[in-house]
């Protein structure tokens, strides 16, 4: 696993040295073969490293190309032998402006930094001008944990104005297997794409009719959106949550009482005008569950009380950060407000974070999970609502809460909403994507905008606090996320067709159409490969669709009355009696394995 | 029942002559009674009859209160006897004059009317000015069948700048037991107001921050929205439809290109100006399913394809015609589009009538429904698309399909929708209420708009028909139609609570709480009535809320390990084993009684 997992290891900012010294190294091995070459930059970034050239005073004015890096990487693995420590020197304006006096952009360099100071690195028989930043040793260098990747174009300072540059980019770890781990994820991560294995599982697409950021759900995908919402309602049934339905437009007042309105309109779609209101869509679902709870008065024997909705919100993203399932203008989240007293909050937070545990870590098989904590910056007053009282409250209930369930957090102050301090849950998928699974909150204030009260045991009334929660996010990017993690390959429950009937001649077409039926009599989905083709080519068809299950019917499961079994990941299972098999794949389904 | 079931008994025309005739003797009658009144006119209505009076005449200028119906209605019994049959006579404007000197109203209609011809009736003593359509005896008005209901001002000629009259009104039918039957439902009607118990029973409710047609769906109308979608969705998974999921929202575009737009507009929000396009709230699904269907090719082998979709949509009707669930702008349809081969179109569509009589007939228990098929009227051509040899097509399979299903039907010309005729599953419930439950329509024109093929076995590409289906209708007008039809009662496995646990003291709080917890486990839905109230008054409030088992549990049943149960309409069944009695409630839920 690469940085994230690696806070235990080699600290980050060693592993940035590693990586600026490679740049060095980079560098070094490019002017051995390529003499003539201009050298410019070569910072560490996230992963590994690059370096800036120009290669057109060079013969033919021509650089490397992609498939050159090996001999670049060969040279770099040469020269590392030579090389010991990184020596840091101060000099001179005059002295580094003579040392340099054949390149142009380190002069610029010089003539731009020179009066804050400038220093040069010496390791082997190679010098850069350098601010540092290096490990101490040579040696730290693995030779086999670090891979120049690729070449681009780069404008010299990052301006169109100015020469393109050529970029040779690099990565490198602390070790080989973290090299091969990250290089592995690479692989994965593209052949995981949900965007292509979203039109290869023919899962979801965009509409040019429809617009941008606005997911049509095809039948496939509908299965998984439809299992995933079940299994939410039945969870969170049992956890003590009860549905409620809003509908997706209201008028501007109901986005003005729960003061979203001037905080967030921007990020609303525009107004809709009529019978003098403007209604708009929604953007979340809190005012509208807000409203709800207000229609009547409430005791505290009904509390707490805990609303859920699957709610169609809408959005307004820039067209230009729409990125398949993950960031989309409509979107259905999982979403809950609970509405509680003060003294209720606390474990209801903690039962929040323990049921995101039970999804993630149980269900779903996620084991790289942490909280990252929002709360408020103290000095931006105008940013926040409500006033310190309100805010210490909240900050130090959730605070307390997120200790009390034992997941590991992280503070990020000033990012809290206006409403309130948040608890994000990030997840990791096994290709190292990190994800926003859901945002928790702790909301002293728009139930105090509406107004919410319960009346106490003592007859009095006092204020409502509310948690705004959706463990599964929203439909869209978790199941983008789902199909990464899982590569398309969906645990049984969720596999929008579970079994593949394919007869191998058409002589079995009759009992092949008895055993569908029968499987669907059961509630099992079935597609039937029933076209005029062989049956290596429907048992790899069905593979490549990531089927789990795929019963054979030739002449001998005809005779006996069975099927023969193949199962994702674990090939040919023999022959089987269907009521077994029917068997095993309702037992698989109730445990969601 | 009322007329729509009495096709068959008494023919409309003599009914209608029968209440013109007793508005005749309810002017006489008043008359008697206030011979100073001037009488004006008196016609049938639906249901029965009125007759406007101007009483300022009278002495002390006053008229009869509502408390004095009876004895009108006692007047025109007594009278009745006097009578025989009504002689209709023509009479010259001079002598009409002459006749109704005193009356200006009737002076008004000589006026206006006297160069058409003018006629009197007689009947006993009393002649009125009149065109006729009168029953020809005066036996065949049963005396107790029928009834003075109210009095109303009404405006002469209906115009606010004439003078305010007095209208009585009455209702009549043929028999005593039809009148009994009418009275019982407007009472009924009143009871089961679905506003009424919209509210009573805590099901949804309106917001003046979220706008007028926009209803919210509490916890307990949020399970019957649930109930029946998981239904619908079992049900239709059984009759081979599949699920997809569309967004609320689309470009211009798209509605363009159904032809809704032109057609449409005003029936839909206003658009949203966004990143050089207009977005439109959807105002129905079809144009998102056909283009979801257009996405990629499809095969002969793949037809039909019945996609359905539960999708929320929203239309702007003014506010005048709201009215409670049943008009409403925003709803949920039980919506499907079959896209299939023309061959296939009858047997399909024959499919959809079968599925709405199981719905209706075996489900909700209706008797009372009928087809109405709405088909284009030829000389408005501008009014519907395509040409004719379509039209005749759609209309020629819709009409025979309707007739293979064997459910009664009426044709109404000139009604269809712009894109092809549609069939109107009209149904009543116990309180004669008559609902269009769902539309349903064969289509043509839009697949060939979004340019919908198939390949069929020849490998040649053919057009794709339609069909248009939404068997539950919307939510909302359908859950509004069974409020009114099971009075709120509703059946077990529709019931937001299904069982209220009622302890008779707080001694019994922990045997009682046991039994709530080992029911919720079930999935049984319960109300824990566990207030510091007396028994009574706990049964009293479940009974109110309409619960259909009560489980009483008393020191008794708490030694017995049991539970009292009382079930709704049946009242004490007795002590029960709780084994037994959760056995018996799935059982009920299962068979959906």
């Amino acid at each position: 696993m690469a940085d994230f997992a690696k806070i235990t290891g080699m600290d980050k900012e060693k592993l940035q040295n590693l990586r600026h010294s490679l740049a060095h190294l980079l560098a070094a091995a490019v002017l051995e073969i390529w003499p003539h070459a201009k050298r410019t930059i070569g910072p560490a970034v996230e992963n590994g490293f690059y370096y800036d050239f120009d290669f057109s005073t060079e013969k033919h004015q021509s650089g490397p190309k992609n498939e050159d890096l090996h001999l670049i990487e060969e040279k770099m693995r040469e020269m590392i032998n030579g090389w010991d420590k990184f020596e840091k020197e101060d000099i001179s304006v005059k002295d580094a402006k003579k040392m340099f006096s054949d390149n142009p952009y380190k002069l610029e360099l010089i003539e731009e930094y020179g009066d804050q100071g400038l220093s040069i690195v010496k390791s082997g028989e190679f010098i850069d001008l350098c601010r540092g930043g290096h490990i101490e040793s040579a040696r730290d260098i693995k030779p086999n944990a670090f891979k120049l990747t690729h070449i681009a174009g780069a404008y010299w300072r990052g301006s169109e104005k100015n020469k393109m540059l050529t970029r040779i980019y690099g990565v490198a770890f602390e070790t080989k297997k973290e090299l091969d781990e990250y290089l592995w994820q690479q692989e994965e991560a593209k052949k995981r794409d949900h965007r292509k294995l979203g039109q290869e599982l023919d899962l979801f697409f965009f509409s040019d009719l429809v617009g941008p950021g606005l997911p049509l759900w095809t039948v496939k995908g509908t299965v998984i959106r439809d299992e995933l919402e079940k299994f939410a309602k039945e969870t969170e049934a049992k956890w003590g949550y009860q549905r409620v339905a809003t509908p997706h437009i209201a008028k501007s007042q109901l986005f003005e009482t729960s003061g979203h309105l001037p905080y967030y309109k921007d990020d609303m779609y525009p107004g809709m005008e009529l019978d003098d209101a403007t209604y708009y869509l929604k953007a979340m679902n809190c005012p509208m569950t807000m409203a709800l709870f207000s229609q009547k008065p409430h005791s505290y024997r009904e509390l707490p009380l805990r609303l859920a909705e699957y709610g169609t919100v809408y959005r307004y993203e820039r067209s230009g950060v729409l990125s398949g399932l993950l960031r989309v203008r409509g979107f259905t989240q999982n979403d809950a407000h609970i509405f509680c007293t003060e003294d209720q909050l606390e474990n209801e937070f903690v039962q929040v974070m323990k049921l995101h545990e039970y999804y993630y870590r149980d269900v779903f098989g996620i084991k790289d999970y942490y909280v990252r904590l929002s709360l408020r910056d103290k000095s931006k007053k105008d940013k926040f609502g409500g006033n310190d009282e309100i805010w210490d409250k909240a900050e130090s209930v959730i605070q307390s809460a997120i200790k009390k369930s034992g997941i590991p957090f992280q503070e990020a102050i000033g990012e809290a909403s206006f409403y309130g301090p948040k608890a994000d849950f990030q997840i990791k998928s096994v290709i190292d994507r990190e994800e926003t699974a859901s945002t928790n909150q702790i909301d002293f204030i728009m139930p105090a905008r509406f107004g919410l009260k319960y009346t106490g045991a003592n007859g009095k009334e006092h204020p409502i606090v509310v948690i705004h929660r959706a463990p599964l996010g929203s439909h869209e990017r978790f199941i983008g996320f789902l199909i990464e993690h899982y590569a398309g390959a969906f645990p049984l429950w969720l596999s929008p067709v579970q079994v593949a009937v394919a007869n191998i001649t058409d002589e079995q077409l009759g009992y092949a159409g008895e055993i569908v039926e029968k499987l669907r009599a059961e509630g099992i989905r079935v597609e039937w490969y029933n076209q005029n083709e062989t049956i290596g080519k429907k048992i790899r068809e069905a593979e490549l669709q990531k089927v789990p299950y795929i019963a054979v019917i030739g002449e001998k499961e005809t005779k006996a009355v069975s099927v023969a079994v193949r199962q994702r990941g674990e090939g040919d299972k023999g022959a089987m009696k269907l009521e077994k098999f029917i068997e095993k794949i309702k037992k698989e389904i109730k445990v969601k394995n």
